[in-house]
């Protein structure tokens, strides 16, 4: 395993939002922790989204959630899945299944599902319309259980 | 050491972004994880802006490290910073100083100089004008170092 993963490597670059062509070079530990992370704030983003619908609907606390969530979504982090990380420890042993270094290109679709549904979410929350808010949410979490069923194993 | 940590016992809700009505129960470990999490995908995007401004910069890499980097520094990572998480184990043990959790006035400030700093950068990113962005780089990083310095102690 090479030591250094450039981006430049890249298999993944079929969107404009994934170039990365500056990207940093960085230890495939590191990239795993990187994506690792990204994926843990969106969980935590989504825990708090559903507390506030199933609970008393907080607007500031959805919107900080909603952005934080869009952010993350459109971040490019399938760019962190580079030849020399479909194994390795980042925070714990990667849950990649191999398909997700295979099948770049379904990897890439979905991740710009769950990209367009995050922010279409974040442009609902602000009108505090809590039924829209509740649809478009259930949209985003679906994004989630499609990606994972087609590319994550168990933690 | 409780077992769960209520968001409502929140000692920092004294900006409107930081109310956590409705936000969710967790466990300290869980709590930990999330923003040693938040803050890894911080180092993230600050490593891709870094890239971009001293490489070749590619427009579309810096707008979505930007506006993760935005979503991240806005999502009020401070209210993770819960009594009955001063210490203790998330992906690591914690490495917040007591301070984090005594002078939370102080810490919700920097958190929020954060916050604007890396929203105006968001803001400017996309017009590539690098000199703009490079200064205004600078700035969100000091934001970082000066609450390291403050509230952050060995990881």
């Amino acid at each position: 395993m090479k030591k250094f993963v450039q981006f430049a490597l890249l298999p993944l670059m079929v969107t404009a939002s994934l170039a990365a062509v500056a990207a940093p070079a960085a230890k495939p530990e590191k990239l795993i922790q990187w994506r690792q992370s990204a994926y843990r704030v969106a969980e935590w983003n989504v825990a708090r989204l559903k507390a506030a619908l199933e609970g008393q609907y907080d607007k500031e606390e959805a919107v900080a959630a909603a952005n934080a969530l869009e952010g993350i979504a459109g971040s490019g982090i399938e760019s962190l899945f580079v030849p020399g990380t479909e194994q390795g420890k980042g925070w714990h042993e990667t849950s990649a299944k191999p398909e997700a270094f295979k099948d770049t290109k379904r990897f890439a679709e979905l991740s710009l599902s769950f990209s367009k549904e995050a922010a279409e979410l974040a442009k609902l929350v602000p009108a505090a319309d809590q039924s829209a808010v509740k649809a478009q949410f259930g949209k985003v979490t679906r994004t989630c259980k499609t990606c994972h069923d087609a590319f994550k194993g168990k933690d």
